[in-house]
């Protein structure tokens, strides 16, 4: 399995550059555990989805501590055919989902929200979830619409896209379990992801 | 068939919101062919490609002609089978692609590309091509590979997605290419897509 995220950060000041950088910062307790690439358009991240959306989270929540509106892309990836296997991107949590029935994995996500952190950091998001290879792929996404629409960080259907809206800790944890729990372990999927904090849109 | 983009233009610029409101401008020309509403996170359309990929690009090229970094994240769909049927997304290229080779649709696309405006406006893009719902969906992808490599606007491949470079016409030629001739033509096609001009990255 390969498992990582293309990630941007959008700061929408004339100081982007000072706040991506100091938003990088945030990733150094994850270096060990994640392979991080960064070119002139997105970081790569390689990793078990542990370490991965809590990189990805605590990058957002870094930069959303400041005043200025900022938003992020992430495209997120698992079990992708064309991607080499990665024993850096085992997740315990896939292979235990392996044999078990949609209803339960609708619970556990649940319960691992509940159980997230509160960092203190207000965040919108809008994200796709995507199951890929397989005839019936819109029934783990109408399964993973119930889970979110029962997490507490759902905030409305879109056209194309969930949005939610919560503490970055809530909302993260959402998005890891809707990446983990839905689609066949060992499947592909994909998500498509955008964040946003401090818009003047909603003042 | 339901077809449709959620569209963010990110100006990395404390100006930001004047960056963006004539912006969206330049959608003013499609407003007869799309349906165009705006909220706190994006932009959606519907409509058919052809006006729809247009209008994406236009917007995209207005802010990209100004001097500061700026980027866009948009999530195409058709097809999706939670949307309900629209007939102002008609798309003739599809009806008549749905008999064709994956052979022929790869020639077709690259003649579309090469007959593209030039915007006088070089633009970064990368992108993720998902065809939903069907078993064989990397046969599909690497035709559309087969396809971007020759197009004249392919970069690089990356892990999860593909870079383009070029002028604004031929780029998002090969995007509304790639969008319409691969994956069935009645099937759940969806595309994840960032572009990105003036950054300093590349200076």
């Amino acid at each position: 399995m390969f498992i990582g995220a293309q990630v941007s950060l959008y700061p929408m000041t004339s100081d982007f550059v000072d706040v991506v950088k100091s938003g990088l910062t945030a990733l150094t307790p994850y270096t060990d555990d994640l392979r991080i690439e960064t070119d002139d358009m997105s970081t790569l991240m390689v990793g078990a989805p542990e370490p991965l959306l809590d990189a990805i989270r605590d990058l957002f929540a870094e930069a959303a501590r400041r005043p200025e509106h900022v938003t992020m892309h992430v495209t997120l990836s698992r079990g992708c055919p064309g991607e080499p296997d990665d024993p850096s991107c085992h997740c315990e949590a896939l292979v235990r989902a392996q044999d078990l029935l949609l209803e339960d994995r609708k619970a556990l996500a649940s319960e691992a929200v509940a159980a997230a952190p509160d960092l203190g950091v207000g965040i919108d998001v809008q994200f796709s979830l995507y199951v890929l290879g397989q005839d019936h792929h819109m029934d783990e996404i109408y399964g993973c619409i119930d889970f979110l629409k029962a997490s507490g960080t759902f905030l409305k259907s879109k056209n194309f896209c969930t949005r939610l809206r919560g503490d970055a800790g809530a909302v993260f944890e959402t998005l890891r379990q809707a990446f983990l729990r839905f689609g066949p372990a060992e499947g592909h999927v994909t998500i498509d992801l955008t964040a946003s904090a401090n818009s003047p849109s909603l003042r």
